[in-house]
């Protein structure tokens, strides 16, 4: 150990241990392995335990105080100086089926290296720091994601998350005490006075810029339509086009006008400039019967649009609406309608982010202010206190893919990046309304 | 037995017996019931069997020559006054495997209604008339569809096509032997003088304008091709419109495509008076990973195309594969094309087409002259001597499914230009070249 670091001018000289990091990653990606390096830890199964119990023992040789509540999630608090609310960082260990080693736990990990970092150095923060990791952040297994911050934030009631029914049958509540996890800390879980998420951007801007971090403005908002579209199974040769009600040609011309939505908005907001940008993707478009000589009786397509700003996402919701009513009348097919999910767009606290910009660019990194196209327990932590994440590459944009990749420096960067921020944080006064809005 | 017909004259007021027609019809449709009334006898099954038994028995009761080629196509003959090539009419009795109850089997059974009505009157033919059932017509087990007919006409080679192995790895030679139907009567088979063929329409075009006869013109061409696209799979929250390689978009943006280019040739065709139309279907189209929230990372579709006219088909593939080559570029996806099947289109000859119209007319029916959408045994024939087609309605179009219906007035009607077609045929002298091409 070396000795106590006591001035606040050299905790800025501070840096995480990169090696030590990446071990741990390593280590905790060999708990349900799969095919090309990554990892199957579903939530509440055997491997999501067997993970959750390493890092528990992680953070017990760290000496945290850990507990975990009545919807497994579970925390680490290294105390401050003072009592009082701790700055938490964290974030998920569960992943999808087909999971990459950084989603989540890289978070979570560099949460416990900033721990072992201010250990090392025998460092005193002024409130006391904590690491937490939340339940069930992917849904993939119990629906719907961020389960496990959304009841810690108290967004859904305790008794209905411990009722939801798992894609296999299984029941949260039976899993937690399965495993083990089922805590006795209360739901909702006490705020922290500032929290601060480290995680794989999931996308490919970084990357394309060449740039290394990225100051999460906030998270976009997310509208999901599933349409399901009953016209009339023909021939498709003996069928004339004009007396064809082709569920087939309505999905395809859906898909087509949801990318034209996009298109429209984005050629607005740049000539506005205006940074609020629109997705929209038809990620699944499934025909019956689906033969090459039938024209379809039925097709369901979903329709994934996104932005920043709930205006124009509400706008962009209303022109497909507007075109799906119209082509299905021209075409004389049924359209049903249903919406899968809604979340309206997450503003960060401009304190947070900007403390992650200031950091990185002290670090000497790029850094690019950023929304996340993706959900992260971050945005349920909004809620109740001042919130921001840091974000680093990821090659290709690859996520929820074994071939997910980082490269270690940006690995370590962001480590030192969420060390130096709530580092930061601490020697702020913080309340829970973000000065400027 | 009525008093022998003598008179060519009186032979225009000759008509089959209706009810008779319509209880073969039932009774061959209890052969490998499925719910909904229709029959599964795919080709060279038990079910196949059993149906081919039923109908040579049939023949048997009639008298008639029959006898079995090498890839079990069965012909019925009648003798005539004079020796020489019969007139021929015929279809198939193997369906698909949500087969209705009139396709194929009518044009068959209305065989047999022709020849035991000509036997009921004792009436004698100048030419023999047979009735014949072509192997694998629908081809849903051993593709290509119309194979048997195919083979007669010495389109395929019997050793080829005795080699097809099936959807369910049964081989058509195995399977010929195994059903005791690999007959011994040469391939490719004798021309026929003439060959007429009555079938269902399988469109919705006769029932759509109250029109109860089509005088078939000829078969569309077909151009089948699958287009296999690759892109990138990506996060559809975290990537930016301008960096996707949206393999279902380019997909979506290609059924479109294919969509306009019918439109604008039908256009072009109303305001230049020209008769031949345009189709186009993308009936399957499938995806991956098909998620909500994943950019599609592959795509496959099946473009479906066909015109009477094969300059026009040309025209309409040639736009396509323009089309898919520009978006494939703007898109950055890769796309292989494949070529699914490819038959020019047929044009039956003038003189049976205006026999079959003269007589449904002369029997007091609404007749259209119109081509045909779907592929037919009279298609492959039409290579090898005069032919032609009778259609009858179909409820909604629909066809390959249990559902499929046409009344029985119109099954009777269909069997009766059929009757007077043969016998007008018979009395006509025809070589194998059309006079009006």
């Amino acid at each position: 150990m070396t000795d106590p670091v006591t001035d606040r001018s050299e905790l800025a000289g501070l840096r995480v241990d990169g090696d030590r990091l990446l071990r741990r990653l390593d280590e905790l990606a060999t708990i349900g392995p799969i095919d090309g390096g990554g990892s199957c830890r579903l939530a509440l199964t055997d491997e999501d335990r067997d993970g959750r119990d390493l890092v528990v023992a992680w953070m017990h040789d760290l000496g945290l105080d850990v507990t975990v509540d009545a919807i497994g999630n579970v925390v680490g608090v290294r105390p401050g100086r003072t009592d009082g609310s701790p700055t938490m960082t964290g974030s998920h260990i569960d992943t999808v089926a087909t999971g990459g080693r950084y989603d989540g736990n890289l978070g979570v990990l560099a949460g416990l290296e900033v721990i072992e970092t201010l250990e090392a150095h025998g460092i005193e923060t002024e409130h006391p720091v904590a690491v937490a990791f939340f339940t069930d952040e992917e849904g993939a297994r119990f629906p719907p994601d961020m389960l496990g911050s959304l009841v810690y934030v108290g967004g859904l009631a305790l008794e209905e998350a411990l009722d939801v029914v798992g894609i296999d049958g299984a029941v949260v509540g039976d899993e937690l005490d399965r495993i083990g996890y089922r805590g006795t800390s209360p739901c909702p879980g006490p705020a922290p006075r500032a929290f601060v998420e480290l995680h794989v951007e999931q996308g490919p801007v970084l990357e394309a810029e060449g740039t290394t971090v990225g100051a999460v403005t906030g998270v976009q908002g997310i509208s999901w339509t599933e349409l399901s579209i009953t016209g009339q199974s023909n021939h498709a040769g003996t069928t004339p086009m004009e007396l064809r009600h082709d569920a087939g040609h309505v999905a395809a011309a859906v898909a087509v006008h949801a990318r034209g939505i996009a298109a429209r908005l984005n050629e607005r907001a740049v000539a506005d400039g205006s940074p609020d940008r629109q997705v929209a993707t038809v990620g699944r478009l499934d025909l019956h019967p689906d033969l090459v000589n039938v024209v379809a009786g039925s097709a369901t397509l979903t329709v994934d649009l996104r932005n920043t700003d709930e205006d124009l996402l509400r706008e962009a919701e209303a022109d497909l609406a507007a075109f799906v009513a119209t082509i299905a009348a021209e075409e004389g097919v049924e359209v049903a309608e249903r919406t899968l999910a809604r979340f309206e767009p997450v503003a960060f606290d401009d304190r947070v982010v900007d403390v992650v910009a200031d950091v990185a660019t002290r670090l000497g990194h790029t850094v690019r202010r950023m929304p996340s196209g993706a959900g992260h327990d971050a945005q349920m932590l909004a809620r109740v206190c001042p919130t921001g994440m840091v974000f680093v590459p990821s090659r290709d944009g690859i996520s929820h893919n074994p071939a997910e990749h980082t490269d270690p420096d940006d690995l370590v960067a962001g480590a030192d990046v969420l060390l130096q921020a709530i580092l930061t944080l601490d020697g702020l006064t913080l309340d829970r309304t973000d000065p400027n809005p």
